[in-house]
């Protein structure tokens, strides 16, 4: 059998499977942004029809399948798998998405960057000959995870400078064995980076490293240049992270300032939306893919991509307890060309 | 490509990964209960060294992970990937045991059916040629479990007769491309099942209908009959949800009662060990699997096994919020012939 692995953490998908559909679902918030036109769905309720936050959460994922569900052209008991998560404890969101889906479901938990992280093992049944059609997914909701994770709406709290906007938001992609793609072509799957960061108004500071760790290890492991791509995308390390990993970046001889950019730079407009140091959340990496990049690919405005998000694998008993802010980074190379078979 | 899918929700693992290392360890309680001799360690300090329970569930996962990296003769870095997953909000239980491994973490989510998904698709990525070794553990600890999903220790709250005791506990496994077994042969992915059960404490009632979709799909996707197996188990039903599942069965006209046990009545002595209803937790299965059914496959007293750990998808929040606790069976079939190539 011919070896799909390259380097330590890489791997090339030898049939590349194709992202064959995209849906993206966005909030009030998102809906003034300048990406706002790409989303499927824009809901002016942040309830999305529901009564709690966590409810909303689910009602937006649920969306956002739907209407994935509805370009394939299938019904959703033809996909034999879907890869969710969210942030919410127990990953409630998703589940309750789901429930009545009658899919089978791997359940996953990588804070932001459970995009890349339930892309990458959807991408990975189909690749090994385990399903045809699967979807992955996940969202976030300001309003549900600035309550478990920091504070109560309700307090008013001030926030810091560098603290992230939660995006509510969900992005879903059904990937098929066949298809026009795009394609995912190499999967890089990142380990838990310890920066030491205790501060949970300040996550893109704990990813950054995690970012560079393996946007060095995917070029490493495929001999490729930054150059290569026309866009490395991280998940939403925000202003003060992206920064941070270009600097992390030049100290190891790697420019990445050409062709990086980030997620949570790009859901806001920083001059009239008061986001601090821009978005955060697995809605905000997933929406951008799903709303933004994609289409971009499937326009052909671009061809290689680097989806790198980034998690922060933040929790609230631990930071209390003292610990660092844990952080993670998966990669996926999606390209409009498929690997040579 | 020769297909792997069998039926709806079942897959035929091609090459038939190796179970080839497994370490198990306890806390007090299941070092006085009738599986202890088969446990790696059994630690006397609920806390593991440590200052807090979180602290302790990763510092216990840890010595687990460490115990089957040390059976399996290799470093850390040698594995291609760990799959793990744990009750604590945002999983830092598994994220803290692993973060100085070196080693590309999936994150997962699926409560106490975490140790069929991370096996499941640890045995994927072998299988699928991803990867050539590969770790897939989980842990659940009573005291960090009580005060997350139920009430502070120290509360000193009644238990209810049907509620299960959460086990302090992990159990970790190395998945090998070659090795003597036992093998991972067939993995059917559970769906949800909302059986509208509202108590958390009573997690038996919530699971078993799961339990008995994800065997009866099972059965019928491979053309097995339940006697095929030398034991079907389940995760942690305890004695209710036991009960309800055979009862479920019958009624479908399938009588388990000869080869079905369940992992939540396996892991203590309920005549002299005051559990109710029996054990739960991601570790319960994880441990009976690692320190109990692998041992008994590898010394030939049983050759088939069709291992169905069991997930109650319970958060607080949505409990509070009148939502019902959904439940999720994964199974694998794991024997000690491989599949025919």
């Amino acid at each position: 059998m011919e070896t799909k692995r390259l380097g330590k953490q890489t791997i090339r998908l030898i049939f590349s499977p194709s992202i064959s559909y995209f849906a993206s679902v966005g909030g009030n918030m998102e809906g003034q942004g300048p990406l706002a036109t790409g989303f499927d769905l824009i809901s002016e309720d942040s309830y999305f029809g529901t009564k709690s936050w966590e409810n909303a959460e689910s009602a937006m994922l649920k969306k956002c399948f739907d209407l994935v569900v509805a370009k394939s052209g299938i019904t959703a008991d033809c996909l034999d798998y879907i890869f969710s998560g969210d942030l919410l404890n127990q990953c409630v969101g998703s589940e309750f998405a789901v429930k009545d889906s009658g899919v089978p479901l791997f359940g996953l938990y990588g804070a932001c960057s459970t995009m890349a992280e339930s892309l990458s093992l959807a991408a990975m049944t189909i690749d090994g000959g385990f399903a045809n059609t699967v979807c992955a997914m996940t969202s976030s909701h300001f309003c549900s995870a600035e309550r478990q994770f920091r504070l109560p709406l309700a307090y008013g709290g001030q926030r810091s400078p560098t603290a992230q906007w939660t995006a509510t938001a969900a992005g879903a992609l059904i990937l098929t064995s066949e298809g026009e793609g795009p394609f995912a072509t190499h999967i890089t799957t990142g380990k838990i980076v310890d920066a030491g960061i205790c501060d949970a108004a300040n996550m893109g500071a704990a990813m950054a490293p995690a970012a560079l760790e393996t946007i060095c290890t995917h070029l490493d492991d495929t001999g490729r240049d930054p150059n290569y791509y026309d866009m490395i995308v991280t998940g939403d390390l925000g202003v003060i992270g992206h920064e941070i990993l270009l600097e992390l970046a030049l100290k190891k001889g790697i420019d990445l300032s050409a062709v990086c950019s980030d997620c949570g730079m790009m859901l806001y407009d920083r001059s009239k939306q008061d986001v601090h140091a821009g978005a955060s959340g697995c809605g905000c990496s997933a929406s951008v893919l799903a709303g933004y990049l994609l289409p971009k690919l499937r326009k052909k405005e671009i061809n290689r991509l680097l989806f790198a998000a980034t998690g922060a694998l933040m929790s609230p008993t631990t930071s209390l307890q003292g610990e660092s802010i844990l952080g993670i980074c998966h990669a996926v190379a999606i390209e409009n060309t498929k690997n040579v078979l």
